[in-house]
């Protein structure tokens, strides 16, 4: 079986992955509307494509917070990498440093953030958290990303509960015994997510702050008032997210969401997304309409699905010659050259 | 079979109920148009959720003209309930008082108003009437509901005559021989409505008005015309309702109409909806556009088919654990939060 | 089999008539575009239903250029009845009699002028004809049709050509040797259309004008230009026609072109429409944009497919029944109670 | 089989060509969106026709930068006319010619120029050509071309690197043995296009320019800032195109790319375009949209292979019959009476 493109991995995960695992990782909110939103409305952008520029050099790198990266896709932070290969994170974590790219490790990591570290010293890497009743569990995640030189720290902040997705329900979904979430062994039984703080507000940005040197990213912004509230409390950066639409269902796409963000944010903070991105055409997509760089949740794990480290970096590396194509067939030499001009957008 | 969300409710009563039943109750007029579109409508409104607000101490409770209810969602009146539960309506009673919520009971009910109010004693529960051309029979009943301790009047007013529903003539339908319309015997023969009165105008409302010190809602208003007649002439609250699509097809969705409708009463008398209501986030939906309440027609009749009051009640349960969840992931934490801010509405 | 809708008769129709009859009649041009969009443009078309009005009496009667019909649909002309049907236009002219409703006899009858008016002596009816090369042709058929007491006549403007029918060519449809264009024999050889004059202009009005005394309606008009147009030249009525979209494929569906038509002939003369009526509704529709009367087409032969004059009288009797219907659930108690308010146009 | 429209090309080519050939001339970019978007977009666009308009004498010829041709349909350049018929290119010529109109010969041709030439002695030819990082080799063709009486260059200016079409990939697609880019024969090793030179930009047409007396098309140009780039850097005429869809997926349908680029022109040079024609009514829509003229791709290559120069004949005599009528139902009796007025465009 060949594979050329992202799909082919999705088609691979869903037949080898085990039911329960494969659902869990595709499920959406209620009816998956967002879910599916997040990938329909690429659909609906249009390039406005460029002709005779001078593409013979392509240089699609960018930075993030000031840290070169080879081309704009990271890979978004998802759970239980164990459930997609045995190496879990560690594969994860290997793919993503040699394709010189950023890796937000989850908190719902099967591996700890020491193994994490240890597999690919001086990887690029960011810490995700959600924010517990029991804030010295944060505390403590938090210094130990620190100490472990992870470069950020990304809040999620759409979490307070979780969503709703049927087919866990259905399916009892659970972690099989043999794993953990080891960075949290030992603070909480955290089987069920009941442990999560649903009284955060933006006050505990700057007790976040308080614990730390890092940047700290935001994710899971969706409104221009959103936006300009983590401005205003000092954030680095902002995911546009929508949680792969697991959370709550009926809400935009990241995609359509992003427009609002970027014009808001007006260049004060680097704005993210995740969320739908399938092609190298839809990061250039994010990128014509301001995104700094996308994550991509679902086809890492697809990638590792189909053969751990190896299959992770096959996905990167197509959706880098993808990105690198379609920048060239829009006339984009290198990725200051991306803008608003370069697509059109659906009047909504 | 895990009973999840509605639509698990529906495919039970679809596999379990005899078809002339199903059908009567899934019916929509003609080509089933409007009766489709009130779910589809809720699909093209997105919402605009907030985050890192404090949600941890959720209040899902809302008033009905002044009477509190657990949640905003109440029981539409819909007729023939024994056609889904051998207990018919005692049944709804029942399930709506344990859940602290309004029960709309249809004047074609197949119990009495006194076995209904003797099912569930001090339930909130208002009645449902028509307007028949023997006014002695409406009236009759208006006295009888106020003496049982009903608390609102729904006047039904958009079946001058009976909709079209194609399933419905080529099945013949009409009640099995053991159900009665009980309310209606004696009155007159009411297998057909033709006992309806065709000529009933606003005018009517001052005769009604004068039968009862009950509060008056009037149900079926699509228009924002209409609307302000009915504040005129001095109604209590307004059920946008196009009747489940079963009257005039080719009628607006009640979501959209919803708008025009609260624009133009301003407050000065509450708006409730009926009509396409599937999932809690539908419920925060009608609230963002103004809705002080839905009520449920079909999946009320789903869980009575399921399993009769305690059917009913795993339905609203469901409702409202989504409800409270939406709000919750929508950053709301009590119903005086929801407004129209939540949600971006398509153009049409 | 229960005849409940038009539909059923279509169903009838394509079940039991011969294919090429049936594909015949079926017919769009190129990839049937416009005849599809005839029927999907009603759809996109909502009602905005008014409540409380008396609709006790209903009046759905009105008047074609004076002359008073049971309600506002007549019979479209349409070609070869007796493919449909042994009687043929016989039993057309009897059934729209019965039903006392227009019937335009069609120039590619097969059945002659004279058996049409014996077989209803008195009906209404206009004759429809097309311009010829032989202008003499023409002239002979308009003055027959006067003298047999047709009271209008309807000239077919959209087919200086016929469009092009793919089955019809894969068929090689013809017209079975044992029926005849009646009103044709003896003037030309007509199996081909090829006689028909494609250098018509607005000036054959006056040339149409000068031959007879009759009302002259113009069918096939689309857009506001030649709206304004005809009402110069004179004529008493338009019919916002695509021909069911025969003829030129991407054309605009009729009830949307009747709009922009509406408003440029102001009142000065009538409009109808024929195409894509199936339900009671539609019509309803097409009267709150401004037709004063619609036509069908197909649905009359499917009727005459299913029971001749018996078939056909079961047809406009369902569009009478759901047209009076429609009425009295949009708050109308007779047609001039219907307007532009009723119905909310979609953006196009 | 009935060959009654150019689906049923389509239907037959599906079916006979081997699998390997019929995917690389199907073949779009990465998801396709863009060659189905090509002909969505002409669904979307609506006629307005004019009716009594005399339409008896016909005239449907054109001109091309002066040169006469039928009817305003050409033949567009496509690669490997070998693959579709054994006499490849030579086949394309003669019917080009037989039905007096353009052909456009790609570079990619499976003939050499001069078996085109010589295959149809005085047809009217334009000769395709990309840019090669050797010059000589671009500079070779030119002037031969231009010595063999090739009337136009046409600068393929989209494909600086080679679309993902994913179906070429998983199949591994190459020329068969047998087969040769006769026109590149010794020049470089061409299986791969990656000769092809990514550094040329508009200035490159001052170089092209001292090479040739020809006018120069520039093909591929899909906004407005390169449409008036391209008349300021003097080429002749423009091609409005997305490469069939094969080059960067996303991008605009054709059709609806040619009313900017028509506006931003305004009348200095010729534009035609390629892409989506499937009806003589489509080509109907791009002229009265602006195009001068439009060419066809993959129909062409259907006609082929179906019958070689007589398939491709009967290709272009049924666009040729269909444009007549469609011209004559919408009232215009000549090229020159097609304009905006024509149609009615969507909302974007």
């Amino acid at each position: 079986m060949a594979m050329v493109c992202l799909s082919d991995f999705e088609a691979y995960a869903k037949k080898y992955l085990p039911k329960i695992a494969w659902d869990f990782f595709a499920a959406g909110a209620d009816d998956c509307s967002t879910r599916d939103e997040n990938i329909l409305a690429y659909k609906r952008i249009r390039f406005r494509p460029r002709i005779l520029r001078d593409v013979s050099m392509m240089d699609i790198r960018t930075k993030l917070l000031g840290t070169e990266i080879s081309f704009p896709v990271g890979i978004a932070p998802t759970g239980f990498h164990q459930l997609a290969w045995p190496d879990g994170e560690k594969s994860t974590a290997r793919a993503a440093k040699a394709m010189n790219t950023c890796y937000i490790a989850s908190t719902y990591s099967t591996c700890t953030l020491e193994e994490i570290s240890a597999a690919a010293p001086g990887g690029f890497r960011w810490f995700q958290l959600y924010t517990y009743r029991n804030r010295a569990v944060s505390q403590r995640l938090v210094q130990q990303a620190e100490a472990l030189g992870f470069q950020g720290l990304v809040l999620t902040a759409d979490l307070p509960y979780t969503g709703k997705r049927r087919d866990d329900v259905r399916n009892g979904f659970r972690l099989p015994p043999h794993m953990k979430l080891k960075n949290l062994e030992g603070a909480f039984e955290v089987c069920t997510m009941s442990f999560l703080d649903p009284s955060v507000t933006w006050n505990d940005i700057y007790w976040l702050r308080s614990l730390t040197h890092l940047p700290i990213i935001i994710k899971g912004i969706l409104t221009k008032e959103d936006a300009e509230l983590a401005v205003r409390h000092g954030v680095q950066g902002i995911v546009v997210s929508n949680h792969g639409g697991r959370q709550l269902d009926g809400g935009p796409a990241t995609i359509d969401a992003l427009v609002e963000v970027v014009e808001a944010v007006q260049g004060r903070v680097e704005v993210y997304l995740d969320g739908g991105i399938r092609k190298g055409s839809d990061v250039l997509k994010a990128l014509a309409l301001g995104a700094k760089c996308v994550f991509i949740g679902r086809p890492a794990l697809w990638g590792l699905a189909y053969k751990g480290e190896e299959g992770l970096r096959d996905v990167l590396g197509i959706l880098q010659d993808e990105f690198r194509l379609s920048m060239a067939l829009a006339g984009c030499a290198n990725v200051s050259e991306i803008g608003r001009h370069l697509v059109q957008f659906p009047r909504l």
